[in-house]
């Protein structure tokens, strides 16, 4: 089966230039659910798709579906699907979300023009709001496909200045009707940069994840005495950024000493916001967040309970007060040996290595997962750099890790 | 002499009204430069010169000037000059900046009612953008009248989106004419909130100043490596909030050394920004204001070579880069022995003990000092808490340092 490289690049360059912000290194954009960047986006996929002779239907939360029907297909099988998403985190990089898209349908395009015969329908799917920038989470779209949130509770979903994310869909005219329904699928693959460093240094074009990492996220908000900054002197203070700043450090130190049982093990504040933030105000309060992560389930509680004995031991130390809530908490969840060897089937048969490993990110397949065969294929990515401008996959690479997606499609839609 | 409490109190309150901010204990208020509560905070104040006889003019910075020549006095002799600011820092108190305009409003009024017999006139003075909350640096209607900036250098400050100083006070009609010159004035007395609890302590009523500290501000920026929170292993992280809270600590600890030497030295990171800022996104840079002040300046200096030391160190071990600017450093300024004289004897006069003491924060008399003879009156502050909604003087302390200006202001103003 032939990739036709410079048409998947194409693709992914066009995609780009929806919401690209200018940068010194690399090519960034930001596509946020419901904007004008996220509605041309859209716009471009859904004419690529029906250029290859796929019908397009829009789902109430926006995801996007190509339907595939091949001559020799059974339109009332259970299709295999494929896809991933379309939004950016802010400045973010081109090819997290859209090589997994545009991978699906050159898969389709190259199955089509090599003449195979698969006896399934075959789905391309861009789910909406992924990254969870504006409506918060994320993995919405997948979420709503796997019956894990409801539509209507979905399109509820508030970004920060009360828009629902019903409304944000309807601006941009991408509101649709029904519900994809991932149970229905006979399986799913999504092709994704792997953001991490292990294919780029094993030299291998193709990994295939065993497993995604369970995922806990916490808010936690630390509250002391706003005051002037000249005129109270150190012994009066309750400084919320120096209470911040120690639990900042502490939750590091509490996953680099976890790292000796499981080396996987992440965790991460990457918001904080200081109130009210001005050089000559002591800052009355600090909210930040706790993303912590593992293939290990006990390795995540671990570290939060040792972030949690940490604030508290910090707000027992100085004269601030402060909550961690623990909003969500998910398992890691096994993929689909089905699914799996099919991917290294079709690494074989395409004399592309292919390397197990397992994903330190969510990805809208940790919901699908749930609720029929899943796999997870990655391409390498440039010193593992993500969500920055820097991202980058050698477009070799991605016509390689397409070859394998295509492949293990074109197995598992045809009996 | 009279000071007519209720009416002070009615002028505070009614200027309070002016951005007032929902709060659950306390009075806020948001005044920034240029803003629409700026603007009708301006317009009562000028009312309410007018109201008093005063003519009011405005200058080309916006400083608003209210001018009262007593019948007894030479209209060409030097004026004494009083007066303090109406904005405020985000979510800010009603008392820092409005109770020294419009207790000097008081004090004319009170000369006025009591039949005194001032030989020079009395001017009551709102200086422009005291806080510095929307262009940079604050404290700058004083520093045009007293010569430190130029008018058309002051103009061309940019906020944050850009837009000049000049535009501002043009956009709510406050850009005037001239300028208001310090150089010319006789004298010049600021009554402001203590900010701290010295006054309070003590059961003082009014505390003069002694001096005023130091004061040097620094911008740090650390850059590290955005990377995804998941697929980013802890080994293989750049981290810039990580290594910015090492710093917060480590200022924290320097200064808290030094208080051994000088306990009169604070330094704050008061504002702190992370990039990009998203829960799933390893933090790629920080920025941060350091603010360190002291009537010591060796003390200044001292904890700024330590942060720049712990920052180099920073920078050392952790995978991140890091600068410090200074772009400006104030030494500590003595007051007028003869302006706190007149302070003492109004005080004595009214049978109201008055305090030595040093001023932690800047003041616009700061400026003015460099220029005529001016002093620097405080009030209490609740808890010494300040610049937030639970900032609080008892309005019988508010006309307590309003009986010792105004008694300072006649005594300085009749020879």
């Amino acid at each position: 089966m032939h990739i036709n490289q410079e048409r998947l690049r194409s693709d992914i360059e066009s995609t780009a230039e929806f919401g690209a912000v200018p940068t010194d290194e690399g090519r960034g954009r930001t596509v946020l659910t419901g904007s004008e960047a996220d509605r041309r986006a859209r716009e471009f996929l859904c004419e690529r798709l029906r250029d290859a002779g796929l019908t397009v239907a829009i789902d109430t939360v926006g995801n996007i579906v190509g339907r595939w029907i091949p001559e020799t297909a059974d339109p009332n099988a259970a299709a295999v699907a494929t896809g991933s998403h379309l939004d950016s985190v802010p400045e973010g990089g081109i090819f997290d979300g859209p090589l997994g898209v545009y991978a699906g349908l050159e898969s389709v395009r190259a199955m089509q023009e090599a003449g195979l015969e698969p006896t399934r329908p075959i789905e391309v799917v861009s789910f909406t709001e992924e990254e969870g920038q504006r409506f918060d989470g994320g993995l919405i779209g997948s979420a709503v496909a796997s019956g894990e949130i409801d539509v209507a509770d979905a399109l509820e979903i508030e970004d920060v200045d009360g828009v629902p994310l019903g409304d944000a869909l309807a601006d941009i005219g991408y509101r649709g009707e029904g519900r994809a329904d991932a149970a229905e699928w006979d399986s799913w693959i999504e092709l994704h940069v792997e953001q991490s460093e292990r294919l780029e240094t094993a030299g291998s074009p193709a990994g295939v994840v065993t497993s995604i990492v369970g995922l806990s996220r916490c808010q936690i908000d630390i509250v002391g005495e706003a005051d002037h900054a000249g005129s109270t002197l150190m012994g009066e203070r309750s400084d919320a950024l120096a209470a911040a700043s120690e639990f900042v450090l502490a939750v590091e130190e509490a996953v680099n000493e976890r790292c000796a049982v499981s080396e996987t093990a992440v965790a991460t504040v990457g918001k904080l916001d200081v109130a009210p933030n001005a050089p000559n105000v002591i800052p009355g309060s600090v909210s930040l967040t706790l993303d912590v992560r593992d293939v290990d389930y006990d390795s995540i509680s671990h570290v939060i309970d040792e972030a949690r004995s940490s604030l508290d031991r910090i707000a027992a130390d100085r004269p601030v007060e402060a909550t961690l809530e623990h909003p969500w908490d998910r398992a890691p969840i096994e993929m689909s040996e089905r699914c799996r060897a099919a991917l290294h089937d079709a690494g074989a048969a395409a004399d592309l290595d292919t390397l197990d490993l397992h994903s330190g990110a969510g990805h809208d397949t940790m919901h699908v997962a749930g609720v029929t065969d899943a796999a997870l294929l990655f391409a390498p990515s440039r010193d593992g750099i993500s969500h920055n401008p820097r991202e980058w996959t050698d477009w070799e690479d991605c016509a390689d890790a397409t070859r394998v997606l295509a492949g293990a499609l074109a197995e598992l839609a045809t009996e």
